[in-house]
């Protein structure tokens, strides 16, 4: 139900923050995501527009997460990149719907239950959980030499 | 977060629902639910699969809502034509994630919440509701006699 940009843009910004401090080129974020070149790079100009990760240009340089992943959620990566629509008035624009019909009331709680949940998880609740698999990597972090990792863009 | 098919899939179904017995027209299904008609004409092509819609040809022909609004949930007619998607294996297809990342983990919480309150809402509970106004109409259904509604396709 989240749009593929939302979906790609938190695997970039979960593989970023489990590495902070650390730069990765483009074609590595890529890699380790699993998101087209051309596509990861349109999902990353508006996560840095939206403050969630620096691009570094030059040698050494690259993207990085530039926020803390305990004070961020879900709900702010994927509405840097494609908010959570909610609806606030009548989708047909009948004149005497001037509050939302039970179709829409409906709809629209539903999707106040998403954006609250997705408001509640922050990145640091995904990374370094004890017993589960890193996300997006089939590899412990410890495994990635930042020698490796770090690369320009 | 629905998909436009799964929402127009619900406009038709809850406007057929509202007034049941009773075929409409193709055409005027579309004015009603302002969906592009032949976007409209796949979606009932799923509806009528589905066994949600009945479609008649010829003179007083249409489509005509074929079940009972206390057994059809927004569920039921999302499933219809574009099913949720919930995340049973990791969609990177990492061969170590046997178990979902935290945060495919979390995504499918939110995936399974949307499906829950989906499947809480019956089509009686959007129809008729005293003092709400009446889904995709800008009239109340006594207003349009059966002879304007009921066309042939």
């Amino acid at each position: 139900m989240l749009s593929k940009t939302a979906e790609y843009a938190l695997r970039a910004v979960v593989c970023l923050a489990s590495f902070p401090g650390e730069s990765f080129s483009g074609e590595i974020l890529a890699e380790k995501t699993q998101v087209p070149r051309s596509y990861l790079h349109r999902v990353l100009q508006d996560l840095v527009q939206g403050g969630l990760v620096h691009s570094r240009p030059g040698p050494g340089g690259g993207y990085e997460f530039s926020r803390v992943a305990d004070q961020v959620t879900i709900l702010d990566v994927v509405n840097a990149v494609h908010p959570l629509e909610r609806i606030r008035q009548c989708p047909l624009g009948l004149p005497d719907h001037v509050t939302l019909c039970p179709l829409h009331q409906e709809l629209d709680r539903a999707y106040a239950a998403t954006e609250t949940a997705f408001r509640e998880v922050k990145l640091s609740d995904m990374i370094g959980v004890p017993g589960a698999s890193v996300p997006l990597c089939d590899v412990s972090p410890r495994d990635i030499p930042p020698s490796d990792a770090s690369v320009s863009k």
